[in-house]
């Protein structure tokens, strides 16, 4: 059954292939999809299309369809489509006529597009949760070994003494920003495109949007039906900004850490229950996690053109391409909520070798020192940089 | 159990970070690595490592999980990691000592290089098939439909008049060229890669590799064992490079059909078991097909992207980050196999509307032809244009 | 002559090479490495590195170089590398010590970086007046045609009524996210790289940051150095995220305005100066700035990928890759700001045909509608579709 | 002027807008445009369209302009929008009527086909020998330095023991298999477009395709002309998948060399002339000729998927955006070339220090080896594994 069913049947091979994996992805918006519809519920009941009675009966079986999903009870059909149609078709088995009305003034595009839009808000308001489990790690480690010095490296050559705390530091900054990108996403997509209909309004019935606006949370009401639509792929391609820019920080701690604990550097300590073996040479730790860690940020980059690129050419108006946006968005989320925990773990069991450290502080990472004090004593910089090149010449 | 346990447990998220999908993709590599582990077994057998009685345990063995596989009874769990380590775990089980014989003289990278190897060997050959199949329904579709005229467009402007068989023509032939592009690519990757080792060979051993070579009906060794570890990735990306190709053309028909399907265009008519409908709006029939079909081309695209980024900026010799290919790749296979499928389908079902083609034959689509009679007359070119030009001014 | 000349001549390939199409594109940031280094030449100026004498004179011919750059006389020659370097000489030229001594505390690095980051600055802001100044045409244009329905699409078939105004207005919406969306930015980059050095601070003198970030208009200083050279690639990045967001919207208005100005629909008329014609059919007027302003956005999406790429899987600390990051990012800010004033050229020229529109609207268009009105007359949704459903069916 | 002139001026800025950087690029192009046409006049002679006397004034026409263009002196006014333009330009003005004559029987698009064939053809039989010279150089250093064994490396952890000339072999190895590609691409794109008109073939006329074939020196006719058309972008995206493949192998040699001349390993020793220096740090020498070489990839790759962005969810026949898909695979031509010499340059001058290899030669590289003496001695391989693993634990 579908919510569209006129009776001539679609081939299996079809429907498979058209529905994807929405059946399982849609697994994650059950929740918000139940919210949604409870305050559609309520605000059918004010303006008249629902009795309070009715209201207050969905209401209660879209609660015991989040808790049945919340207790890992709720599954949803490849026949079924998506999650919409699955807990529509739960509600009309158990309410009949009452359940068939919760559809009145919306589509499943509005659906699908306040469901999504919930969905966003708590996976990026996760991340910035997250992300500050993560600064304060990196606080820790700071606290702990911040005083080390170490060579910093540009082009890849020793270039002059940093302490580890500027390594550690320049990522908790970085991440300090990631939390203001998060807020300006946020401030943008924080909008109720319920009421949108199909993309052109709802005919005849007046919605009062600001109702389910207020009760779903949402800072104000997406009015234009039409760029609730032409938000759809766009603001899911913002909010990918935001997670590729973090998972290039991740990207490049993971870089450091994997460089700077191979045999020739041992700047870095990994604990040993974050390293895995080789099938074939028995000595091996490799740090396989970071490893991961560095090549989901091309995944998430990756999936981010996939957004860009699927939405790109097409008409105004809802476009079925547009549904594969969802994976890669939702993969996205997942990979980097899981990969901010990781680096957490890795911050946390990572030590610095103080004595290693020390042993690769050679002199000529404080040539910029050293022609730095012959230009305080009046030197022009040009000409100390001259005469200290030539003696690491 | 892992194929590289030392004792120290793995903390259960950090498995699952690095494991990822593994264990759900490499079901599909599972009989590759069956094959690739008789042919091992029978080399290991030839060089005196494994008796003849053995080699023959070991085979039977392979074959019995080939078949639970093929009868779909065969599954990883997620702490076997993969593929691998869920067979050579049900085969020690199984034969003991000599279960743990098959792994001399190869590593995992080893295997997981073969089985992929021979999984994209397979799917290119498929691919093959199903352009072929594709390409006897275009030829079809001419036959009955291509004497049909209809505008044909340049910037989305009517341009001259095109016979449908033109149109349709194109594809066939796009795709014949593609079967060339597979082609050139089997060319490159049909390579043995077994008995690389993890990437530097295997010590001690005198591996007899055109034996497997042989027996897994590769072309050629890939005799350095640092180029099948380059390769892991390329190989994967230059695939995709054909996957992309071809899913361009589908994207390509795709949008012609939805746009020619239009009311305002009404050249084509879609079955009607091919459309589906809309929650809302009780009147619509939508080419949902169409559309994924379009828009899988950019998934693909991106599933390229992700392999192209992953692998680069990375030294010589395996990194995890490449396990990340594995996903893309096989993701993309299976969506550009049912592609190929849903194409035919269409263009099965597909018919022209002759009437509307005729009523679109307005005569600015002439007005090349006209300049050409006056060309042909004696005009120089430049002013036949002009003169015909006012014309439609 | 380099600034890190040590007599040992780079061949000329390998300087061509690295300095690749930095000479030209460099020319753009003067004004900007001006506006730098006379902030810098302030501070040196309070800390006691330059006598105030030194500091008028600097700040002097820094300001004729910007005028000289303002006249179109400043060019900067391959052999020079980048701007850096031009302005360098000329100031050495002309002052002798005096400009050798600008390069005390601070590296190019330092420069490139503060350069960059006023640029983007610069560019974003002209990025908003041009969007205001584009939104306000498509104000005019809904005064004088919003009031005109034509239909709706979803899935390219006709679906529901709507209002050009709602059209219109949701790209004129959209916009304004975009301003919110550049906000967002700059709230991120508006920090102050000077003072890094190459990465690792600025050893022996204290350089007085708030004097510079407060002279050239920062909204703070960015303290950690290392974290100046991971924002290298990743503010710029961040950058593209708002563009590519911006090049949507244009890319979507151009498919629109490209379909509905087809002979078909006919529902957009273009003005004649903005079509241009083909060098074979006499006919034609092609829509060629929509089609280029379409492919922009994956110009810019382009881009964007490879600033994304070149700086994933490095260290930390500056590598040279990421000066492949600077054509990529001001390519993108040139093109899309022409784009935004031709798409205010378009919509300030076309018109709506409204007996076209008027006669495409037919009566499946009003289907939910009609549902709509038996659901408000008591039945269910769900049977006024199927209802409905069948009249069009 | 412009081939499509009507009399209406086209607004400066919108010219601009849709020219773009053509005038610039086409200057790669004019002597393929040239071969082309006398092509063209040959035929047209052939069928009588020409008199013999006016095709060789036309052939000598077209001549002499090579001999300009080669000579530097052929140059592209923007407001000539493309090479082809300024040709014919000068051409009308040299030859009056007969100019005018040589455009009968082929459009602009057929033009710029052929043209772009060519230039594609040229460009990957460049690639082809530049890649012969760059194995060349390999093979010498492999006979050099070949023998000297140092660490192999999976995971960046030290593996097993790698001589010098697996590690250069395997980049030489990858080289033939690209050779492979470009033939495979070549037998691709080897086809004459010439005769497609604008993408709906000529009318009126009857050309002589075979005969511009064999002159032009294609392999055969592309007999469907919207074939041409669906080629455009897709012939070059394939073109583009043999660059990234090569590139690839570029940014993977990049990267072991930067990092193998580290300090900290110091197997490589670059020239002195390939390094640059700091503005700074007067110590540094800096492998940027390197840096650049790893980050063109990405460049390249960038490109690619620009190319394949651009052309995706748009119809059958010529649409303008498809101008936008010659910068990005021109300028990837030339990155590509330059940078198979600089590779060249590189391996040329790059030596293997024997005493830092011998160095870094530790024990746990022969863990494996001595597992396996341990198998040929008896004992099962997981056993032998357990066994050396307890030592290096």
């Amino acid at each position: 059954m579908t919510l569209w069913d006129k009776g001539a049947a679609v081939p299996k091979d079809i429907m498979e292939y058209t529905v994807g994996k929405d059946h399982e992805l849609d697994l994650a918006l059950v929740p918000f999809d139940c919210d949604a519809s409870i305050a559609h519920a309520k605000m059918l009941s004010k303006i008249g299309v629902l009795t309070g009675k009715e209201a207050a009966e969905l209401t209660a079986a879209f609660r015991s369809i989040k808790e049945l999903h919340a207790a890992g009870n709720f599954s949803i059909a490849p026949q079924d489509e998506d999650c919409h149609t699955a807990i529509e078709k739960q509600l009309t088995e158990k309410l009949g006529d009452t359940g068939k009305k919760i559809h009145t003034g919306r589509s499943r595009n509005d659906q699908v597009a306040v469901a999504l839009r919930l969905f966003m808000k708590d996976r990026l308001q996760q991340m910035k949760k997250s992300i500050t489990q993560f600064q304060e790690i990196l606080g820790k480690s700071i606290a702990t070994f911040g005083g080390i010095m170490f060579p910093g490296y540009t082009h890849a050559q020793k270039a002059m003494p940093a302490p580890v705390s500027m390594w550690l530091g320049s990522f908790k900054d970085s991440m300090e920003d990631n939390k203001r990108f998060i807020d300006g996403v946020l401030k943008i997509i924080d909008q109720n495109p319920l009421g949108s209909g199909a993309g052109f309004g709802i005919p005849v019935f007046n919605l009062d949007k600001e109702l389910t606006t207020k009760a779903l949370g949402f800072a104000k009401v997406q009015e234009n039906p039409l760029y609730v639509q032409l938000a759809r792929g766009k603001f899911e391609s913002i909010v990918m900004s935001a997670l590729s820019a973090i998972a290039f920080d991740l990207n490049k701690l993971a870089s450091d850490i994997i460089l700077f604990s191979m045999q020739e550097f041992g700047y870095v300590k990994l604990p040993g229950e974050i390293c895995t073996g080789s099938s074939i040479m028995p000595q091996k730790k490799n740090p396989d996690v970071l490893e991961i860690l560095r090549g989901s940020y091309h995944v998430i980059v990756g999936n981010e053109m996939k957004i860009k690129g699927i939405m790109g050419n097409l008409m105004s108006g809802y476009s079925r391409d547009l549904q594969l946006t969802k994976g890669p968005l939702m993969e996205s989320c997942k990979i980097l909520l899981s990969s901010l925990q990781m680096a957490t773990s890795v911050i946390g069991g990572m030590e610095i070798d103080e004595e290693r450290c020390a042993a690769a502080m050679t002199p000529e990472l404080y040539a910029t020192e050293e022609a730095y004090k012959l230009v305080k004593e009046g030197m022009p910089f040009r000409d100390a940089y001259a005469e200290i090149g030539k003696k690491y010449g």
